[in-house]
C-alpha cells in the first residue's frame, strides 16, 4: 500500500469512525441496548465498506460530507449482518476482531435485538440526510434494502449455510461470495457515485467493477487463509482447512486461485476505466484489496 | 362489531393477504427462506395494523390502492417482530396462532434470517411504489424505521424483557405498550393519513389519537386474559397470573381497569374529533377495539 493510500484510508476511517459513534450516541433508548449496538459498531476494522462509499463519491466531485451519513448506515448494516451471523444458531463464534462477540459480551436476546436494531436504525439515517435529495435517499434506501434483503445478503447466508459441509463448484461459490459480501460492496460503490453525481451509463461499469471487487476480495481471503501471516490476519491460518467449506485455492488449488484473481483484477480495471474514473483513488483501493495482508 | 364494520375488515384483510402473498411469491430467493417468510406472513390473524393504515387514508378520501404496499410492509414488519419474539432467546414461544412458531417449523438460523428479510424488503417495497411522490416515500420510510427501529418497538421489546418478574408501575406499564405495540399501531393511522393527505395538524390530533387506541388495544388484551372466552382468544384465560408481568387488572383491578379503558376511549373519540374524521371508520374500529372478545 502506498503512503499516500495509507494516510486515505486513515483520515476517512476516523470520519467513519465518529459519524458511527455520534449516530448511535445521540440515541435516547435503553442503555443496555445502546451499549451493545455501540460495542459491535467500535469493534470495526478497516471500514472497507463506508470508506468505499466515500472515496467513490468523491471520485466524481461529490461532497464527503454528503456521503458521511449513508457510509455510517451502511456499516451499520454490515454490524448487524455480523452480530447475526455469530449468534449460536448460525456460525456460533465466541471472538471477533479478538473481542467477544455480542452474544457473549451480552446475552443472545440482547445480540439479537441490537442486530435488528441498527438495521432499522440506518434507514432512519439515510431517510434523515439533509444533504441529500428526496430522489436520492429513494433510490439510495431501495440500493440498500435490495442488497441487504431477501434478494441479497440474507439469501447469501441461507445458501453460505446450506452449502456447508456440501463441495460447491466455482459458479455455485461465487454466487454465494457475490450475495453475502459482494451486494454491500456493490452498494457501497454504487451508493457513494450516485450521491457524488455520476452519470447512469458510469453506475452500469461501476456495478461491474464492483461485482470484480468483491471477488477480489473473497479470493484474497482464501488466499491469505493459506499463506497469511497468522498475526496479521489475527487468525491462525488454515482455518478453512478443517471445514468441508470450498475455497478458491481447493477448487483451482493455489497457483490457479491467483491467476483468478489477476483476471479479476483485469476486469476490475477495464470496468473502472469505462466508468471514467480509472486515475481514481478506486484503482489504488483495487490494488489493495488484490495484495494486502491482512 | 356492527355488520358492516365485520364486512369492511373482512375485504380489506382479503386485501392485504393478497398483496402481501403477491409480495412475498416474486421474490426469486432461495425457496427455505421464502417458505419461512410466506408461512409466517400467511399465519396473520386480523391484520390490524394494516387495515387500519387503509381505513385511516381512505378516511381522507385517499385511493385504498395507494395504501396497499405500505400497509403490506407494515404487517411484515410486525411479522418479523413476531418470529423474533418467539425464539428460544426472546419468548421461547412454541405455537403462535395454533401453528408451531417460525423457528420450531424450520430451524432457528432460518427463523433469525426471514425475520431480518422480512423486515428488509418492507423498506424496498415502499420505496418502490409507483403511485407514492419521492417525499411521501421519505417520510414514510423515515416514520416506519422510527417507529420500528432502537427508538420503537425495538426499545420497547428490552424493556419488556427487563420487566418480566418485576413489579412495574402505571406510568412503566404504558411505556413498555407504548413502545412495544403502539408505535407501529400510530405507524399505521399516521401513514395511511399521510397517503391519504392529511393536513399537518390533522396528523398531531391522529398521532394522539392513536396512541390512546394502543392502549385501549393493551388494556382489553389484559382485561380478556381475565374474563375472555378461551375458546375465542386462542389461549387458556389467566395466562398472565402465573408470571410476575404487572397488567392493568393486576394494578388496578378488573373494575378499575374498566374504567381506565373508558377514560382512554373519551380521549380518543376526542382526538379523532379534532383530526376532523369523527364520522369516519375510524370510529368504529375504536369501538371494536374496546369490545373485542378475541
Amino acid at each position: 500500500m502506498t503512503g499516500s493510500l495509507a494516510a486515505y484510508l486513515k483520515e476517512k476511517q476516523q470520519l467513519v469512525n465518529d459519524e458511527l459513534m455520534s449516530r448511535i450516541g445521540r440515541l435516547s433508548i435503553p442503555s443496555r441496548l445502546k451499549e451493545s449496538m455501540k460495542y459491535s459498531a467500535e469493534a470495526g476494522g478497516k471500514r472497507l465498506r463506508p470508506v468505499l462509499l466515500i472515496a467513490s463519491c468523491e471520485s466524481y466531485g461529490g461532497k464527503t460530507s454528503a456521503a458521511l451519513s449513508t457510509s455510517a448506515a451502511l456499516e451499520m448494516v454490515h454490524t448487524y449482518s455480523l452480530i447475526h451471523d455469530d449468534l449460536p444458531a448460525m456460525d456460533d463464534d465466541h471472538v471477533r476482531r479478538g473481542k467477544p462477540t455480542n452474544h457473549k459480551q451480552f446475552d443472545e436476546a440482547t445480540a439479537i435485538l441490537a442486530g435488528d436494531g441498527l438495521l432499522t436504525y440506518s434507514f432512519d439515517i439515510i431517510s434523515g440526510e439533509e444533504q441529500l435529495t428526496d430522489g436520492q435517499k429513494v433510490t439510495l434506501i431501495k440500493l440498500l434494502s435490495e442488497a441487504a434483503g431477501p434478494k441479497g445478503m440474507v439469501a447469501g447466508q441461507i445458501l453460505d449455510m446450506q452449502a456447508e459441509n456440501k463441495e460447491s463448484n466455482l459458479q455455485e461459490l461465487e454466487q454465494i461470495h457475490t450475495l453475502k459480501t459482494g451486494q454491500l460492496l456493490k452498494y457501497a460503490v454504487v451508493a457513494g457515485a450516485l450521491i457524488g453525481g455520476a452519470a447512469k451509463e458510469q453506475l452500469l461499469s461501476l456495478e461491474e467493477y464492483a461485482y470484480y471487487l468483491g471477488l477480489i476480495f473473497q479470493v484474497q481471503d482464501d488466499i491469505l487463509d493459506i499463506n497469511g501471516d497468522p498475526a496479521l490476519i489475527g487468525k491462525p491460518v488454515g482455518s478453512d482447512e478443517g471445514n468441508f467449506k470450498s475455497t478458491y485455492p481447493k477448487l483451482l488449488g493455489l497457483e490457479g486461485a491467483i491467476r483468478q484473481k489477476d483476471v479479476y483484477l483485469d476486469k476490475a480495471r477495464q470496468a473502472l476505466k469505462a466508468a471514467g474514473v480509472e486515475s481514481s483513488i478506486l484503482l489504488e483501493i483495487t490494488d489493495y484489496f488484490s495484495s494486502r495482508d491482512h
